[in-house]
């Protein structure tokens, strides 16, 4: 049995791999498919920056696509933006 | 209704308080905590590091506690090991 944090951890590649095969490369999320994770995923966060703008910032290595790694990035500026407005409420 | 990315988030958020609150500060996860939540969540992540050496690791600023964005920079070191595994299976 998965523990708490291990299952968030699996909706996390879970979510990832659901962008990033749709072209067949399970390591690559390229610009529209981020924009498409955006959209359904968090679209609140598409009201603080333009999904071109998230991509440029989260794409580190320039090589056009985010991998894993660049998208746990994302996550954690979620995170921050998501854990702070919990104690707003 | 959440999306699955923020249903994943929220389950992140709900495993650090779950041990961060432990002592009522709900941003501040102990040295104590930190060994709790690891054996706890994810003890296969101590047979790689024992608990004192992931806290070292992860109390970047060294105020003796892990706050919420050095947590998720273990989400994400755990997230690493865990996307790569499964591709390994």
């Amino acid at each position: 049995m998965l523990t708490d944090l291990e299952n968030a951890m699996d909706s996390l590649i879970t979510v990832y791999h659901k962008y990033s095969l749709v072209k067949g490369n399970a390591h690559a999320l390229y610009k529209d498919d981020l924009k498409n994770l955006l959209q359904i995923e968090g679209p609140c966060y598409l009201k603080i920056k333009d999904a071109d703008t998230w991509f440029k910032e989260l794409d580190i290595n320039s090589d056009n696509a985010i991998n894993f790694q660049e998208f746990l990035i994302l996550v954690i500026k979620m995170g921050v933006i998501a854990h702070h407005d919990i104690h707003k409420e």
